[in-house]
């Protein structure tokens, strides 16, 4: 194989290095950044990276090395030997005694493969002549055991509570409570057993040759490569087989000789607020698993930490001013050279400054938003590598309330995380009770089964919404994340019995008024009322969105109907409405009753009737809207969902309703009989409402025209574009697009005013998509209606898809949610075949798409891939789509600090 | 325009002409027969024909002529004139009147066109030439004033009405009864009212000069071509527009000049039966019109025929014998001629016989399959046009009971033609009652809103089925013509009330018991009993058969998973089963609580109890199906439906299974409440079932391999194919092949015996088809399952269409039932996209289909072309589709003789 001639190893010794941190496919990650470091002359312990085109060779040759391998891994073991005065193995029983770290590090981040082994090259012999150099034997026994158990379990496969089950017996039977407890001695007369415990399970001895060890840590980072959690995870996240680990094998160094040696964290800037000051945290005398485990209360790096927090524990710049200084160096060295916060791990041996990894530091939306904004004034960093610091998904966040992360949770059970933001109130189980505990003044969480167009009104004054059923795109999620409140739903593990109003959660039972609190972006529901944090919108945001706009090719519209959200949705940099919902329209008080009129209607003439009387409230509806959304294009799409969601459901409701009408009971349940379908997603709905009814198509463009020439007298700019939901065929789009055209032209030509407007289509229909080309002779433009695109191209119905979808992550059939992230090589391709083919024949033909995946990054970036002219989303996720437009625009695969 | 250049005109005189039957792409299919008939010598009218080129240049040209027509058209009428020895308007007062019709005339023969304008040349001065030449003015002006009211209706615009009321109104002045009362004074006094009438309808004197009313019939045909029920037509039957019509200009010849004229029509071979013997009808002294007004009986053409019918109607045999002999000898010309069964029409004109049309005859499905094999042993034809000269929808009629076309029907209501034939008997509305019924000795027609699979019983021992609800691929239509009995489904006119046990139709109310009589052929529902004709199957219908075995590419299979069924479809020539629904199987009473307890278990180990009871029944029901299969494959279906069908649904039925499993009543309900889906359709259903109960899929493979090895150690050859239901990801494939393979190699391995055997998948949904390339890596099949591709394709639910379905056809928006006939290009993009992806990645993958349009004629053209392998279809539809599948071998593009 040409390639095994390549270099195979990669050194990195003190101020020097064969590799650099752009070298990240061949190294890794962590390799990359050692070499990196260390050419910085950063103290970092000695070592080397074996490349990944070595993975390769191993997995492809019957797991065999490239010839010239092992000759260079002895080579360079023995110049570590030789810089480092220490012996790998057998040596000078006085000399020092060479351990060795083994880590895997891939091109990018991969849960399910070989992690970390530790102390590597001590075995009966080198423990003691560790003991001895140390003058610690604790410490050498104690590092022994360690090292039997973590290769065990991650080169031999024996897990580890074999170990700590020989560990427990032990301290029961000497007393001991405290790992602490226990002397050199009691390590010492645990190694035998620890070594018998793999031999038994492992059915092979545990290897005493420290370069065997070596070959076998080597070995086993390979093959992880190659195991099904790995492959799994590589084949959702688009990872290719060729790319390979590499395996970084270095000097140990330790942070557990005594109080002259440390070890901690540090970030180059705050985490959590973004503040550019020095945060870190570290344990005297400890290794770094201690400053993980919780055992011991890590200390602030800092006097400033120390002082904001209010704490006792001393500070490293005050125990150890001189490393402090030098690791402040060190800080300032590493933002400069990388760019970007980092976050380092470091020992300190014996008084001796170890840095053992840099990477880019994970931070709070908060801090991704201030550092950006920061690091760009400082001039760190240009406007676009600003805009692509911050993860689209955090500013989210940004928005909405969040739970004080100190405060205890007492979890009742989990949900989708459905509309994002905290809330508490009390439990209240219809929209009815919600509306009246509100008007006393109380604060409410309305929990369902699932919500129908009926609850909207009490969703509106709840402060939350539980639903037991649905998924990321049933009726409460779209709903509340329109509103901007917060939502969980499918929880399936709260059982809630509307007609008892109780709320079973773990056993227990809670009723109407038992505080709740929620958390619509975890997805959690917990017991009482927790405290939350308000969002802070400051100035850095609207820089952010600024340097976003200036660079994004995409629009971003909103989808709304209301005119709170319409005004949200500017105030948040909408560029239009890209759906209103005419539909939602209707379900006021004051309408419902003329709708079910013309539901219940005899024939055209009674239809009409109750028409007349539906078409001023819409009209005033759309004056409103245009208004607000003066200049800007509003698209609106016309009747969509089937009949029988504005007829009663209950017996008493429908008795209410007979009496309001005057019509018999008999006759609205004769209806709601002959309106009952078996799917009425699948059922008589959008456009076949318009065909079948012309006349309701025609009112409600009556009313957009005639409330659009009315602003227009006002000189308001309206831009009316008038959507035609659920086509499939061209004579559906040529029929009704037809009675537009004719109704709209007659009231404009009446009105003495001009109103340019278009007429188009959803494209939500696997038929339309593949008709797009026949679809847009008559279409002026293209609203991908992904939501039911997706239901359609999967047979899988959104609201009924949260338990079995649930398994179908679980056992990695599906990696994300089709509903929530596009599923781009199904429906995705849908997308771009309605979107070619429309274009085909329209080259002008404006294409947006206006479902949920508007509002999602991953989403937007197809779509942005795609051309689209513009996506369109929830108020609330308008600024997310502003950035996510721009990282797309600027050619950004994934968000970089998530 | 170089076209124009052409030969505007065809003349045909005599035994001249200049046109032939095989012009009719210039001359349509009229001009082109009449052509045909005058070159062969038959004594045909003379006249001419303007090409369908004109009327193409017409109609690009603001409906203006080529250069040169009206010379032509005048020289030609100039050679009629002398040939004819008669005047064209103004001429000698005693010379005879040429008289002319103009009819339309295109390729394809096309509703909403111009038809025809008789007695053109008619006015005020010629009918009083021909009332004198004729020697009977009553003739001449009946003659003229029904030129005048056919003018002016198809010219004109002036509808027949108009005339109709003017002449109501005379007779009733009159005292007349019948239009025979008039007489020649009477007619000649109503003319000028016509007249009137026609100026005041149309706005414009009725032309009184003959060759402008020449000119205004040619136009108006030409214009006849762009209206729009023309065009809608030819969008729907895919004629281009540039095809055109051609005009066709002929002397009158009249049948009513006294005894010695007749006017009739025959047909070469006996329509009806398709009997070698000359049938026909006539009148004497009457003109065509006549013969199909219904006023006069006509007489038969033949002794044979009047013997036949026991009539005392003298034949044309005998009272013209020479004109007879002489029509003998035509009928001999033209059948040889065309080599086909003709219908003509004739005209004696004072003892001289006209030929004035030749055409196919058409003829029903008896006599279209007799005709065919006759023609091929007397040599007429070869085995290929026999094969092309029965159309396969027609098949259908000869394998079912048929209504005694004689008797007078009762009709109460329309449905769909949901499954052919005839049946009557009493009204039952349950399955129950049905089986009460039968067990003593009634015969009964179940009546049912919808069915569901608990009215299999019912639907077995019932006659019939109606359904008030459901389109052609409702449950009740798809298992009722899987029995091959008749269904007539979605019948809105009917108001079946299965509580009240009564069936409201035409505001008649008939109840349980009450007889009716259901013709699942047309969809019609009778009152009564009514008498019904068995099918015969003839030694023609295994000829034809086998001719087209010879001729198909297509394997054909069938869709069965009853023994019967199976048998039936074997008997029939299936080649195999393509789709055997295990679901099916487990309804009947004694399996139907295992499956419930199985639904109802908690956690897998009370499944895998449940699952072990139903294990010995499934194996059994494979047995009896391989071994009737032997030899052949049997495509088996997994579970699919979702487990909510498998639970009762009424109180009384819930309480009666918890009774029979020994659990409480609200058990059962939770679990109905916890299944209850908003769509099934798009639910937890099919793979999705076997991916989160494991266990159910691997019982069902378990008894196919169990049952499978069981026969192949007997020495039964066993062809078993696994197909998973409802697969829209790779992953999903994948999993449940590897579920099967291994539970199935296991059984194999330990029976010792070896059956070979392939898993595959059913393509049914959009993503699945677009992600063929990727399913194809692990199916070794494809069957795409073509009913829900279309209910998800077209985002329509077959159960729920129905009423919107039929005013999508009457507004024209869809010509066809997607579900019936497949929608080639949407939905049959995606089987194509499919096959072409699945293929690419597996080129040996076997693709079939089994959804109901397998047997459908036009879709297995489609599947031809596409390279399917096979179609699955009901076992009634196999003969149509063995016969579809050789027409498409043979490149039929459209049944000829429907």
């Amino acid at each position: 194989m040409a390639k095994a001639a390549n270099k195979l190893i990669y050194a990195f010794c003190g101020g020097d290095a064969d590799g650099r941190a752009d070298m990240n496919g061949l190294l890794g990650g962590k390799g990359a950044n050692l070499a990196e470091m260390s050419a910085l002359g950063l103290p970092v312990p000695p070592g080397f990276t074996i490349t990944t085109e070595v993975c390769t060779y191993f997995n492809e040759n019957s797991e065999s090395y490239p010839p010239g391998l092992e000759k260079d891994v002895l080579a360079r073991i023995g110049k570590l030997e030789k810089r480092l005065n220490a012996h790998f193995g057998e040596g000078d029983d006085h000399a020092n005694v060479l351990l060795l770290s083994v880590r895997s590090g891939g091109r990018a981040s991969m849960p399910g493969m070989m992690d970390t082994v530790l102390n590597l090259g001590l075995n009966a012999h080198t423990v003691e002549v560790l003991a001895g150099t140390s003058g610690d034997a604790r410490f050498a026994y104690d590092s022994y055991r360690r090292f039997i158990q973590m290769y065990s379990d991650v080169v031999m496969g024996v897990g580890h509570h074999h170990f700590e089950d020989i560990l427990e017996d032990y301290k029961l039977e000497k007393g001991y409570r405290l790992d602490t407890d226990l002397s050199s001695d009691d390590w010492k007369h645990l190694v035998p057993a620890y070594l018998a415990m793999t031999k038994a399970q492992s059915g092979t001895a545990f290897p005493q040759d420290p370069m065997d060890q070596l070959w076998g840590a080597i070995a086993a980072v390979f093959k992880s490569w190659m195991n099904q959690r790995a492959k799994t995870y590589r084949k959702f996240h688009d990872i290719p087989e060729s790319w390979g680990t590499a395996v970084n094998v270095q000097a140990m160094v330790f942070g557990n000789m005594g109080d002259t040696s440390a070890t901690g964290v540090c970030f180059t800037r705050n985490p959590s607020t973004g503040d550019a000051t020095y945060y870190g945290e570290y344990l005297l005398n400890a290794q770094g698993e201690d400053v993980v485990a919780g055992i011991r209360t890590p200390h602030p790096l800092t006097i400033l930490e120390r002082e904001a927090a209010g704490s006792e524990l001393v500070s490293l710049e005050e125990v150890m001013p001189e490393l402090y200084d030098e690791l402040l160096e060190v800080r300032e060295t590493l933002e400069k050279h990388f760019t970007d916060m980092q976050d380092m791990e470091f020992t300190i041996q014996q008084g001796k400054l170890w840095m053992l990894q840099t990477r880019t530091g994970k931070r709070t939306a908060k801090a991704a938003l201030k550092i950006a904004v920061d690091m760009k004034q400082e001039g760190l960093i240009d406007r676009h590598e600003a805009i692509r610091r911050v993860d689209p998904n955090q500013i989210d966040q940004l928005l909405h309330p969040t739970l004080d992360p100190d405060a205890e949770a007492d979890v009742l059970g989990h949900g989708l995380p459905a509309s994002p933001g905290a809330a508490s109130g009390k439990l209240v189980f219809t929209a009815e009770e919600a509306e009246v505990w509100t008007g006393r003044g109380e604060k409410v969480i309305l929990a369902r089964v699932e919500t129908s167009p009926e609850d909207i009104g009490g969703m509106h004054v709840a402060e939350g919404i539980i639903t037991s059923r649905g998924g990321m795109t049933s009726h409460a999620a779209v709903v509340a994340r329109g509103m901007g409140k917060p939502c969980v739903s499918g929880a399936g593990e709260i059982r809630i019995d509307v007609k008892a109003k109780t709320f079973t959660a773990l056993g227990e039972v809670l009723g109407e008024g038992d505080l709740v609190t929620i958390d619509g972006s975890t997805g959690r529901v917990m017991r009482g009322e927790m405290p939350t944090v308000d969002p802070e919108l400051g100035g850095d945001f609207s820089k952010l969105m600024g340097w976003a706009d200036e660079v994004r090719s995409m629009g971003i519209r909103a989808n709304a109907e209301t005119p709170e959200d319409a005004r949200v949705a500017r105030s948040f940099g909408a560029e239009g409405i890209g759906l209103c919902r005419t539909e939602h329209m209707f379900f006021e008080p004051r309408r419902i009753n003329h709708m079910r009129e013309m539901i219940l209607a005899k024939g055209e003439d009674e239809r009409r009737g109750a028409l007349d009387k539906l078409l001023p409230h819409q009209r005033r509806d759309f004056e409103e809207l245009f208004r607000i959304m003066a200049g800007l294009p509003v698209t609106v799409r016309l009747l969509d969902p089937p009949l029988h969601e504005f007829l009663p459901e209950h017996k008493t409701d429908i008795e209410t309703v007979a009496t309001d009408l005057g019509v018999e009971v008999s006759e609205i349940e004769a209806r709601i009989s002959d309106l009952h379908e078996f799917n009425p997603m699948l059922g008589h709905r959008g456009c076949r409402l318009g065909i079948t009814y012309p006349e309701i198509y025609e009112m409600q463009v009556r009313a957009i025209f005639e409330a659009a020439t009315a602003l227009a007298k006002e000189g308001v700019s309206v831009k009316p574009e008038v959507m035609i939901p659920l086509v499939s065929t061209q004579s559906e789009i040529q029929m009704l697009k037809a009675l537009v055209v004719e109704t709209a032209d007659k009231i404009i030509a009446e009105s003495g005013v001009d109103v340019a407007y278009q007429v188009g289509t959803m494209i939500e229909l696997p038929r339309a998509a593949l008709a797009a080309g026949e679809i847009a002779e008559d279409a002026e433009f293209f609203s991908f209606g992904t939501n039911d695109l997706t239901q359609t191209a999967f047979g899988l119905s959104r609201d009924d898809s949260g338990g079995f979808l649930e398994i179908y992550r679980q056992r990695g059939v599906l990696e994300r949610d089709p509903f929530a992230t596009l599923d781009i090589s199904g429906v995705g391709e849908l997308v771009r075949m309605g979107t070619e083919r429309g274009r085909a024949t329209r080259p002008d033909l404006k294409v947006g798409i206006c479902g949920e995946h508007g509002g999602d990054p991953a989403s937007i970036r197809f779509f942005h891939k795609t051309g689209l002219d513009y996506v369109s989303c929830s108020p609330y996720r308008v600024p997310v789509a502003r950035l996510a437009a721009a990282q797309a625009a600027l050619g950004v695969e994934a968000a970089t600090n998530a």
